[in-house]
């Protein structure tokens, strides 16, 4: 089921709270992403929060002095958890009349309470994890980039066989996974030129980052149950971004035949907001448009709401600035943009296929599309796409060049949703900085 | 550092547990492995227990009659949680000493309770996973395997360039991996014969066992800070024995170019209790010998210790039973007998190796060995080895063909270490059944 647009997506809705009523926020009375964050200073547990502007809702407080009264008990006791999973297990009618609550609760016809103690500043709070992540799967969901990594292994033939049948993805490392803002450090690895005999153990000379959108999955199956397609969107809560670095060198040399493996797992970073089904119930279209000789789609993957509502419109940029860079208070370079909608499988495709053979999702498990890229210039969502493996290095605006990634850059990952009649939302942002310490030597 | 050889491992010990003295027991007093129970019926928290003979010995109970009295306070907590998690978390020193008491408590000499509420019956329990399992890795460390395998695929160059120098090994699912005695569903999933232009969705027509040996993790590393070989088995708590189920036609399909995904994700089994690195110390000995024009290893995994002891001196059969061979009180026929010591890479370096880009690993996160074959007939760990892709069928007593497993088929590993001057300790079981009900449909 898709989730239908109603009365939280009016783009008349004003909020109290001044900054959601901004026209450049990310986080108005239409979004209402959840997430956990923690006071800065504050030993106390982590706590559920609401992005509302440049505030967090705390939804602990909102309890404490009985504003979510009204709900079911199981839903007041959700939110007050110090992980969303609880409340990703309630699913979809458990995220529908929350969402109309919150709604409620901050238009601007309401007073807001007194005290101003159920807001937290964002610039005062440290953002977590959004749940515990028992799984991790990243897709290849993008034929663009499928297309582009191949041309520059296979010229010929960049494309396998199986892509336009099978929601390519492999699973990922969940205990590596951290929120935006954490310092990566340089891995190790082995690596291997082609004109080496030999490898080396020695850190990554290729490290590059991936952007992504992140799936969390919100009520889980059994094991042996597989959710049918039609079914698919009840048993997603929201996105996420997802920057999965990687280190390409490591990568070549360690993938076959079993995939990436340590070229993935020295960290992956998500944005701190999981923007809801619900939420993104405006932004909704059609499915990738597949080319007239592509095969059909197998029919476990095929539906017809999915291929007319399947799609997200959704915009994904990336951004980097390097240690000289902020120094010089030189912005940002803007690196790429593009679209969600552009992927050649659909969220609820790609949760179908993950259960096709049984496997259990668990509520806070979180699956990634794979690298987000579209057919033109500026539109490669990494590194190895954009500067061809290297061979044709970018630019920065101080004379820097750049191959791959360096100690000091800083990328930034944003998504937004626009739409002719709708206030627009945002997904936030997915920053990471290259540890200009390095990696301690094994 | 490897375990040293103690009293607890003197062959002339004794246990008040009769079952535990008789000479074919997995779990004499030498042995004092670790699981997670429930008494069968209660719907008691599970408990931490230690097999012993036929019985377990109840820690929760031990240490509410004062038996652990004289252990730590953390020590005495981690034995009374609903898992392994917290005791594997505390480290070499802390497994060690709880070893000696439980070693002391256990023996004859020493006057059993005499209200024998300590102990519960195998037979009366449910075994349950051991620990919370974070993180599933499988590596690929057979060199037979790996080879046997490639052979089917590319008989002129079986194994890859880089076998020889990195431990191959892919993310696997944590979600899914049940205790012994799950029946086990059989997975629909995409498959393509090469004479089709297109694939199906179907009941795989592939579905194999591997054998494979499992490893907990015990004490955990902070992100970015790699593991060295030299310290590589202080974060080891144990062993276990894992059937990595396998659907050979959805990973023929699927595979490439990330690896294995949903031919693997429907199901992991593993044996219930964890056999600890201190268990295994008599049945230490050198690693898997180099082939002469075998490259050297990099020295980030190598060690002299580890070249000398950093194999374990462990013997892995597999036996199949069909239904009608149960039906006809048939016993189960003995596949396959492999040796762990074979292993091209040891434990300590697959975990260095997977720690050597700064991955964390978490208590209690899993990783296998991949499939335990050997060079000659009789030792390959998997049916695709063992009937050359289905194509030479095994024949069961019953006359019964099998070329892959069908349902009903009943699938045991059992792991043992036997050396001369010590007393035989075994891993115990592994067992599971392909469902007769077979998969619901997507």
């Amino acid at each position: 089921m898709i989730c239908a647009i109603d009365s939280t997506h009016d783009p008349n809705l004003r909020s109290w709270v001044k900054s959601a009523n901004q026209t450049d926020t990310d986080f108005p009375i239409q979004n209402l992403p959840f997430g956990v964050f923690q006071a800065r200073g504050h030993a106390e547990t982590p706590r559920i929060g609401v992005a509302i502007g440049d505030q967090i809702l705390d939804l602990t407080a909102c309890q404490q002095i009985g504003l979510l009264q009204e709900l079911p008990e199981s839903l007041k006791a959700a939110c007050c958890a110090s992980t969303l999973n609880p409340l990703m297990a309630m699913g979809r009618t458990a995220s529908l009349s929350l969402r109309h609550h919150l709604s409620q609760l901050l238009r601007a016809e309401q007073a807001p309470p007194a005290d101003g103690t159920i807001l937290v500043s964002m610039s005062e709070a440290q953002l977590l994890l959004p749940a515990t992540i028992g799984d991790y799967t990243d897709f290849y969901a993008s034929i663009f980039h499928a297309t582009n990594v191949g041309k520059l292994f296979r010229p010929d033939n960049p494309l396998l066989p199986n892509y336009k049948y099978v929601p390519i993805a492999y699973h990922g490392r969940a205990s590596s996974i951290v929120p935006s803002g954490t310092p990566i450090k340089r891995p190790y690895g082995q690596q291997k030129q082609p004109k080496d005999s030999a490898p080396t153990f020695a850190p990554s000379q290729m490290l590059d980052y991936e952007l992504e959108v992140g799936c969390f999955v919100g009520m889980g199956n059994e094991l042996g149950d597989p959710i049918a397609l039609d079914q698919s969107e009840d048993h997603l809560f929201g996105l996420c971004l997802v920057n999965d670095w990687s280190a390409r060198d490591i990568q070549a040399w360690e993938y076959q035949p079993l995939g990436p493996f340590l070229s993935k797992s020295f960290a992956t970073t998500i944005s701190p907001w999981v923007v809801t089904l619900e939420a993104l119930a405006p932004f909704r279209g059609s499915a990738f448009v597949r080319a007239v000789d592509d095969p059909p789609t197998l029919p476990y993957l095929m539906s017809s709401t999915n291929q007319h509502f399947g799609g997200i419109q959704l915009t994904l940029e990336v951004s980097l600035s390097s240690a000289r860079m902020r120094q010089e208070k030189i912005a940002p370079l803007h690196l790429s943009r593009s679209e969600f909608q552009q992927m050649y499988w659909t969220v609820a495709q790609m949760l179908t296929h993950h259960t096709s053979n049984g496997c259990n999702l668990r509520p806070g498990d979180l699956f990634a599309s794979g690298t987000i890229s579209g057919s033109e210039a500026g539109t490669q969502g990494c590194l190895l796409e954009l500067t061809q493996r290297g061979t044709q290095p970018l630019v920065l605006p101080t004379g820097e060049v750049r191959s791959f990634l360096v100690e000091g850059d800083e990328v930034t990952l944003r998504g937004y949703c626009e739409r002719e009649g709708y206030i627009r939302i945002g997904i936030g942002k997915c920053q990471g900085i290259v540890d200009i310490r390095g990696q301690q030597r094994a």
